[in-house]
């Protein structure tokens, strides 16, 4: 159980003391620095957060392949950190990246290629900027 | 154990089909409409997500407090939803707002106010754009 001593030093200190969850893992949200548009979210443990830092580019840790990863490193669509940040409690951090090609598996720059509309018949989906910019059956299954 | 039809549905459909968490959530990033700013980084229950498209003001489930929470409800700082989106495999949501005074409960425009230095000696923290626009302690202490 954290104390408000450790809470207020999380919060209002300088000291880089990321909050893992069950896993091991914090939050990770990559916009992209020219336009703010988000690219993606997913997740860095310890050494994903150490290693982004360390070398400026982006690496995260997989939760379905249970192993850590370079952004780009089958694709070639690498993520150059701008900027990086924490949270207020030190369990999410925001990159702003130059992204090299498309941040999504799909092609897409943005994993965020669909909207949400509220349909008088319910909810549904419509695409927004999701024109590929590859053919990730040609990246991925080669 | 989904396959690939059901991920292929997922990602390429548009059926809203939100994929929860063991704990019955999906994260949600808010940003700042005007300038792109990551300002919160959150999460939403089926019945946060359905309230936020329903009402056009953001919804969240506080996992600490357990507890369904409209943004603001508290402080008065609420976030009008401009665009909704779904991420490819609808796990994550990003909603562009319009930001009634400040996101986060320190009392700044957004939680993002420390930037991760790499120094010399290790780690840092640094403080950029964390200005308090409110007094946390008059705010929800009264």
């Amino acid at each position: 159980m954290s104390t408000s001593v450790d809470t207020n030093e999380r919060e209002e200190g300088l000291a880089f003391r990321p909050k893992f969850d069950a896993s091991g893992l914090v939050t990770c949200v990559a916009t992209d620095a020219a336009t703010g548009d988000v690219l993606m979210v997913a997740h860095m443990n310890d050494e994903a957060l150490r290693k982004t830092i360390a070398s400026g580019e982006a690496w995260y840790f997989s939760r379905s392949r249970n192993a850590l990863w370079r952004k780009g490193e089958t694709s070639g669509h690498t993520q150059r950190v701008v900027e990086m940040r924490m949270d207020c409690d030190q369990d999410a951090a925001w990159i702003r990246v130059e992204q090299v090609g498309a941040a999504c598996h799909t092609g897409r720059k943005s994993c965020f290629y669909r909207r949400i509309e509220d349909d008088a018949g319910g909810v549904l989906l419509s695409f927004v900027d999701a024109d590929r910019l590859f053919d990730p059956d040609a990246v991925y299954k080669k």
